[in-house]
């Protein structure tokens, strides 16, 4: 097996309606193509009839996906690594959960690695783990990063620790090749 | 003329695509009954066809609406007071505009009355002017403005010297109430 190949391993992708769809297929696509497990995951506020609804470009509606598991019913036990996509509307849904909030604190504090592109940080701020950690973002959310400690750098893929971010849909190929590569190498130890 | 009376003043509403409608157009209509001319500002990237898209619940689209002039093309000097609506996506774009972000910071620093409400006073943290003042606004936020040096408190509206603040769409009457209440008193001395 390379240091790509994902088999056996699960991976939550987080997600509330006003994802952004292309930035939760690529990524659920990349690593399933590297052999893992996904399993999407919500919060309550963000589901219909068991499914969310994706945008494209953030205000034109897109496809729906079927939610597996509410963030609440799991734990940080059960997934070796987590991808955070974007999207506006997204993030501002999971920031204002407190099962998602504590799911995100814990996965980061755990070492276990963490995926984030665009507007994907804003939840990691709420969250609190952002304090002294370098990291990339969407534009609009740079300041909310810095207020809360972060080192914001404008690049294509940023990796911390175990915390990899990109900046939009356009990094998406780099994003996907750097999180299967941090994936695979499991828990980081800070 | 009662101290309601808004008759001569020139109201500048700043919004782009994804604003959430209710909170459009209810100022939008409050000020004018009250006598008001009002002028819709947007921002290049949130324009199409000389429209921007308003959006209900911030996923549903909803309607268009005709925008007047270019945030940049306009002068503070031109308005009496500013209006800025919610919904996640507008003040997202907002924020990564240079002009609309040099647009709220001259106008709440010239101290003419501006009314914020939901997710609206994100678009003051990047305009530098939330720092020492007391709001309110959406849940999802108070972190960033929190982070940002401002205090949040959970009232139906905020009124901190000309800036007038609520939470949700559920405050719109107070708040219309409000603003018509600053914006007839005019421009404030910090």
């Amino acid at each position: 097996m390379g240091s790509g190949d994902l088999a056996g391993k699960k991976i939550a992708i987080l997600a509330a309606g006003g994802v952004e769809q292309v930035e939760l297929v690529q990524p659920r696509d990349a690593v399933r193509a590297a052999g893992a497990e996904t399993v999407l995951l919500s919060v309550q506020g963000g589901v219909k009839d068991g499914r969310i609804q994706a945008m494209n470009s953030d205000i034109e509606p897109a496809d729906t996906f079927a939610v597996d598991a509410l963030v609440g019913d799991v734990s940080v036990d059960d997934f070796h690594a987590l991808i955070l996509p974007g999207g506006v509307v997204n993030p501002d849904k999971l920031r204002q959960d407190k099962d998602a909030v504590a799911f995100v604190r814990s996965f980061v504090t755990s070492g276990k690695p963490v995926g984030a592109i665009c507007h994907a940080p804003w939840t990691l701020i709420e969250a609190g783990v952002v304090e002294g950690r370098t990291l990339t973002s969407w534009p609009s959310i740079r300041t909310d990063l810095r207020n809360a400690g972060a080192t914001v750098v404008d690049e294509e893929t940023v990796t911390d620790d175990g915390l990899v971010t990109s900046r939009n849909p356009d990094d998406l190929p780099a994003f996907c090749a750097r999180i299967i590569e941090e994936f695979a190498e499991g828990r980081h130890k800070r």
